[in-house]
């Protein structure tokens, strides 16, 4: 028994999900849950396939990523969520995946376009990617800056990390949160199905055009607006 | 125990059918049953996750729109099936996805090209194509415009609901109709495999000529004309 | 009990395969099984969904196309399995398919080239695509018509089906044959997969030449050759 | 009992990853495990279906193909895993398959380029592609010569194969390798998501740029070089 039990069980059952939905490759991706009143997040341990997780093996980490309570080392991603739950107060749970078609727009240094009502449920924008880091940023302490990087890139285009839940690192992967480690799993997978079909879209229509502005409108807000009408 | 429990059910049934078909990710689409004697329609709760669907939590609504019977908020698509069963009194059942074949077609905003036998089967003309909604009908009551957009696609390009069972909405995604919510949920299996081959065939042979007329009579009337040798 | 049983049940036992191997939607697609001795060969009924089937559901008809024994109306392209049946002695069973990958290179019209080692231990050649057939044989008996298109383009290219057991019917879908269903059923999961890899390599390489001579003659000699040494 | 039970055990369950990995296609894969103490390998018997493997079905070969114990003939790519086991000491296990897309680049005979952190994880360098091989070598002894084909690929690039564990065979597939069977399966299947991910990108992004110096340095070290810290 521990303290932190209940988020390792979220973040035990959040990185479950990740194979279940296709979006990982063996180890290639992991979730963390925050508390935020303890000041702490339960992440996956490194390399550790799927199959042999358990709630007990998620390691407890502060937002300085250092270890408060776990036999195993945390997913080398930890100081990127670590700096991001320190910044975005208002995030319970992070993502990061290798999935294919999120992964291939991130490889190919290009923000994700608005192209239909599938992307504007979620985004009113299109997905943004973070430019590859500089040299410096990677040679120090890169996942660290990884973090900045992602702050970095919101702040330059005034993105708000409570309405854009999601980005490309450009040559990288894609990273994704939400309120809940749930919420931001489920973001993963709304974003790989928006990279999926927007590259369908380009192939079909070399020239398809953005989303009108109105149904960009229309459609956040019918799910997220102060009159939002979608689900209970 | 209700006067509703056998469109209930129905719907119930053709809403589970689409996660096995791989039509939809989460809660992205939504199939109704109508019962034409009593004037309603039993549609998928908005939001629910299809694990958790049941055949009482369908709810039952009017060609109006209103809300007849059920404890949850009946789909945000609601308004849209409702006009269409108000206006096309030859359909039993409806079904909205956002399958990723055809929603990639219907945001780059193009018509399906007839491009063989398996599209001559169930369509003797390309998937017409809505073009996106004006700003006036989106931001007025959406959902209700979206159903008039679709009729008013098939109004100007002289085609009969009865023979074509599927539209794309430009922008937005697929939506099917069949006599049975049974037949509808196929169409949209169907749907997204003439939009995955047509895809495929532009990219294998971008001069690749839409089928011969005399293939497209043969295929369509040897499975729905009046003297059709398909099936039992 | 029936003289037919064991044809029955092989057409059975390689019906069921299709869904397995992923190569039908729905009823798109049908096996039949040959009895050369007895003249006639099983087929799947018409437009009965695969979960549906039993041995004892499939079709008994002759060389002409005549039923034989069975409730059930055969599968709408029997006539095409008949004349096949009828000209090439050497074959013991048929499939039909509309595969996407195979499909979508009969609706573009072009043979599937000859990449790489994949192809060429199955096959010699490109895999060959028939053209569409003429508004007369159309109009006419379309599926017995649609067996002598398929013996028409292999004359007229010199190909032996003993060699090539793979065919395409431009703007419609693949036909495969061989010494038994089985081999039969093999031959359409290969050349699914032949059809999607040579369309990726148009993609990664628009200039990729077709496989040399030496290799094409040493993979296919190995499996097939008398001095073969694949398999047991 | 016999001495090579442990290596078949090894061979046997290394095999039955393929499938499960998505990476074969009926027989069209082989891995084998090796035992350097007693310089014998063993190898999956050819033509097999998977489901009707055992341990007890691998065939025992030595280093110059000859066979050692086993009522089978072994796979017919045998002597490839012969020659490399011979001079590449530090190898464990060998996979050989015909992997959608790993294939696709192989047939388009271009090398994979690093796009991406999911490629520089496993390896510094694109992907390379051999050459397809000479006349002479292919009439020749052609499992034996592909072989040497791979060698002098790496040997004329500089290339380590301690560090690179992954080649294509021009016109051919892709044969991986590792200090165990399991990790030379692992980096078969890490190769398809690579040769996956890279063909996305191009698409994307036709002048996508190869990774960064500093990020492909940074990635290979923080799992591979002395300091690493991914894992346990």
């Amino acid at each position: 028994m521990s303290q932190y039990d209940h988020i390792k069980q979220q973040a035990y059952e959040a990185n479950m999900q990740l194979p279940k939905l296709g979006l990982v490759l063996f180890t290639f991706g992991n979730v963390s849950a925050v508390d935020r009143g303890l000041g702490v997040f339960a992440i996956k341990p490194s390399g550790v396939p799927y199959e042999e997780l358990s709630p007990g093996k998620m390691v407890i980490v502060d937002f300085d990523a250092r270890a408060v309570e776990g036999n195993l080392r945390p997913s080398s991603d930890t100081k990127t969520h670590a700096v991001l739950y320190k910044h975005w107060e208002g995030i319970g749970g992070i993502v990061h995946t290798h999935s294919t078609y999120a992964t291939a727009w991130a490889q190919a240094q290009r923000d994700i376009p608005i192209f239909g009502t599938t992307h504007a449920d979620h985004n009113t924008v299109d997905v943004p990617c973070a430019p590859p880091m500089s040299d410096e940023m990677i040679s120090g302490d890169y996942e660290h800056e990884t973090g900045f990087q992602i702050m970095n890139c919101f702040k330059e285009r005034g993105l708000d990390y409570k309405e854009v839940e999601m980005v490309l690192v450009g040559n990288h992967a894609p990273f994704t949160w939400g309120k809940t480690p749930g919420k931001a799993v489920y973001n993963s997978a709304v974003l790989e199905s928006i990279a999926h079909m927007a590259l369908l879209t380009e192939q079909i229509n070399m020239a398809a055009p953005r989303l009108k502005e109105a149904l960009i409108k229309k459609h956040y807000q019918r799910k997220h607006g102060p009159d939002s009408y979608y689900g209970q």
